[in-house]
């Protein structure tokens, strides 16, 4: 496996929103979940793939794992870069890592796993279309 | 129609969460929908009714109107009291009345109005478990 | 006071968040008030406004009453149109209407009032910055 | 270090809220990490703790790092048990392990790591109140 390069990173800007804070003013820890969601999702669209129509076919992408380290808070109306890339596929499993900016200022790192579900809950094959360019190292 | 007593009310109470707290320190002024929605869903259980299952069954109540005044700012941790009763139920439309309140403190009163739809969004005459001791009175 | 034309609305598009969904895949009702709020940052901001430097001045915008009607479910992933115009502006309070729109259809309207706190809760008159463009009407 | 029994668990029971499932009808994963918080301020309170008093004399505890294990999805109106207990605790950091189970089925593992601020965000020694009965083990 290749080291990773700046150029692997996909990149979307989050506005911290008021809702999302919480009484210290800054944003909640369980909404970067929810920013590492976006970021995933606009990768994946980015890449043509669409996750309406994948749930819409029956085959739904489950977090199994999440780990997420705060360095710094981010404050209501700072624009977050989210960065993310694929860490590693198999033909279970969907590994992403990101990292939360504000300028060059790191605020977070996360790692996600995913696997592949159908309407029952039985584990699937991840989709040939989410194991895209990159090839599976495992 | 009678006029309402206090004994019409149904009562629940609701802890703010740190998360639902905004920059402000107080309850982000969205979750007060949030609040409603869980004293009448327990006032529903309360006559017998569940949610789930209804929902299960094909049948979905919607919110079709929300009015909201906020008199007072609740806060992290505070205990609050959320009383529900139907204001109005017809074959069609089930309306609320809300009174948010810490201690004998009023912080905010609300009105909602439901529909019945089916899985495809149509419109269906309320069950006839919601409609329940209460007579209709429109 | 002359009627509005759609040259006085303000719009933000908003994408629907996994996260904002409920079980009928709906955006979930609460979140109405979220996007509300956003579009009305954005057009304080695109008047030269600073929120964030506003509560660090020690005034305070507070939601003291908000109306909400919902005529279609906004559905994971939909790109919302969010419209928002000032409706009346008093030296007190400061009334704001909207739209929610996917394409041409309307989605939801609603209407907020907003009034001016200091750190203290006591109700200031409404900023010189605030009151912009349009004319006080009351 | 005593292994860990169950006695050293406590537990809070919370239910799924309509606004907290997403278009799957679970409980979006991002809120996991809202319920470990209320079991751990549950579980402060019960030894004495006021998270908010503390946070009102200038000590605010915040997450430097989450990890969750997702087993099985919890559903709308579950009753879901919170288990937390403390992990390890330092003069600086305070470690806690959680489960969520659905009657005995085990939902999701957690582990969040905490650390003390002042309200400049400067790292604060672990006040003592928070380091109590359960003995410092490292």
């Amino acid at each position: 496996m290749t080291p990773a390069t700046d150029d692997d990173w996909f990149e979307i800007a989050v506005r911290v929103r008021y809702a999302e804070t919480d009484g210290m003013g800054f944003l909640h820890h369980a909404n970067h979940a929810v920013y590492l969601e976006l970021a995933r999702t606009e990768y994946f669209r980015s890449r043509g793939g669409d996750y309406r129509a994948m749930e819409e076919s029956g085959r739904f992408l489950v977090v199994v794992s999440l780990q997420t380290k705060y360095l710094k808070p981010a404050r209501y109306d700072d624009l977050v870069r989210v960065r993310v890339r694929v860490a590693r596929l198999s033909a279970a499993k969907l590994e992403h890592e990101y990292e939360l900016l504000r300028g060059d200022e790191r605020l977070a790192t996360a790692r996600t796993v995913l696997a592949c579900i159908d309407g029952d809950g039985v584990v699937q094959p991840m989709p040939g279309y989410v194991r895209q360019p990159r090839a599976a190292d495992d």
